[in-house]
């Protein structure tokens, strides 16, 4: 059984963990603050990795950012992350096989090997965080285009509202459907110092402005599903990041597939939370390595 | 050199031919009305076949409609052919090899193998004609989903303008992309009695409000393009269809190209014309022959 030194790097924290390739943890999950420049960063990873190298087969990152197809390096700027991470020399850090892998994707990957979406061959991971991700198997391999960026959930709903995204443009799905979303949507229908977190407790508590902004939110995101689903016919669209737990399924499935024009899909809640990304990096590493060892 | 006879149906027009396996017609392509009656398009269809089977080593038909994955038969509702079409028992036709695909799809091939796309493994053809389709190539193959029905452009884009689309929806992408879309904005932009015609010609008198209502159109066709790129990060966007002519294509690939997140693509006008149908099934038919015949 193989073993995989998993990391998955974020903003804030960095996690890793020893994996075999069936994605089950040898130990707890680590996890410590990012460091704030892109040596710092480096220096902990190569720490971690002379530590524990001789007992692995391989590292696997799961990163914010596109990577190429190669899974060597960064391609786009990484904005959550300090100057320079994206010029990291990432596979200097060992001998041993390494490999890099956009996050989204890499959380797509383990919900379609041992996840929400396993037994398909069409999938599509939707990551519902701060911002909006998506990972996306088309007949049973991940998306990635030609330089390994696709995916991009930067999609102009041109509704006229005018809301500023982080990509720099105006109107994108991502300001309709993320975290940040629900929090404009809060102060748009409920008071000007509220969040998400307001909307989804006055939902528990029957406000019917809280109800508003939840639903305003809400038919984006079955506009995403719409789009989603007419443009990739898949078997399922997983919801996975910190809002999918708030998705009310049943009434979305039934009106998103009422309105696209291809065959049904199942909407489903990611079955991997925080730890998807680490998984699904070491699952494609695991992999690799079978493919390399193939007579 | 293998011979297939080749059909591409549409609403108004069943056109056909003779061509070799490298897209080249073998005799002038024949084009007659569409029957009224699904029974009198099967008749159409079994009384070419019946004449030039003997000829040819298979059949391929490009039509209108999502046709599923084992290209057999149709699997959902066409519009502009009439009632019991899409339920027309095509491989009874003929004891030759007989292979459906979607017409934009078929097109897509076509660009992909011999036109505006060849040489790429990443490309998405966009049909703009009186709606809007599109066939998408991902490293090398055709996109089609768990159905075959994948590349649908029933796109929500929600602006609050309220314009009505054939797919029974609201303010999807094709009601400002498509050549109906462009009507829609000469009446906005122009007067009640304008068509798409009257902003080409008016584009062209320098007309300002011409100008307006094509500018309107064409940020909608860049918001698309913005999706497109986004998403599947292609090598290169193809326009086919009748609107393709229209387009300012070096503005408007610099301008999507600066709003998107992945590298750039190439924006391009389709190299096949009405043809591109006919040719894509038939190459794929030919390919699939060539498959069969492999030891």
């Amino acid at each position: 059984m193989k073993k995989i030194l998993a990391f998955d790097i974020g903003g804030t924290k960095i996690a890793y963990a020893v994996t075999d390739e069936n994605g089950n943890f040898a130990n707890d999950v680590v996890k410590v603050t990012t460091p704030k420049t892109s040596e710092g960063i480096y220096e902990f990873f190569k720490t971690v990795v002379k530590g524990l190298e001789d007992e692995v087969d391989g590292v696997s990152i799961a990163t914010a950012g596109a990577v190429n197809n190669e899974n060597t390096r960064i391609i786009s700027h990484v904005g959550n992350l300090p100057e320079g991470y994206n010029g990291l020399d990432f596979m200097s850090l060992t001998d041993k096989p390494l490999l890099l892998e956009n996050d989204a994707n890499s959380a797509a990957w383990a919900e379609y090997k041992l996840g929400a979406a396993k037994g398909t061959r069409h999938a599509v991971v939707l990551t519902l965080g701060t911002g909006v991700g998506s990972g996306i198997i088309v007949d049973g391999r991940l998306l990635k285009g030609k330089s390994g960026a696709a995916g991009e959930m930067h999609v102009r709903f041109d509704s006229g509202e005018h809301r500023k995204c982080t990509c720099g443009l105006w109107d994108c799905l991502e300001t309709y459907v993320s975290g940040n979303a629900l929090t404009t949507d809060a102060r748009l229908y409920m008071r000007e110092d509220m969040t998400s977190y307001d909307v989804i407790r006055g939902l528990k508590d029957g406000n019917p402005k809280a109800r508003e902004a939840f639903d305003h939110w809400q038919s984006c995101l079955e506009n995403t599903l719409v789009l989603m689903g007419n443009i990739f016919d898949p078997e399922v669209i997983v919801l996975s990041g910190s809002m999918a737990q708030f998705v009310e399924y049943e009434k979305i499935n039934k009106q998103a597939n009422h309105d696209i024009l291809t065959r049904p899909f199942e909407l489903k809640q990611a079955v991997f939370e925080n730890n998807a990304g680490m998984i699904g990096a070491a699952l494609l590493l695991a992999e690799r390595l079978r493919q390399e060892e193939r007579p």
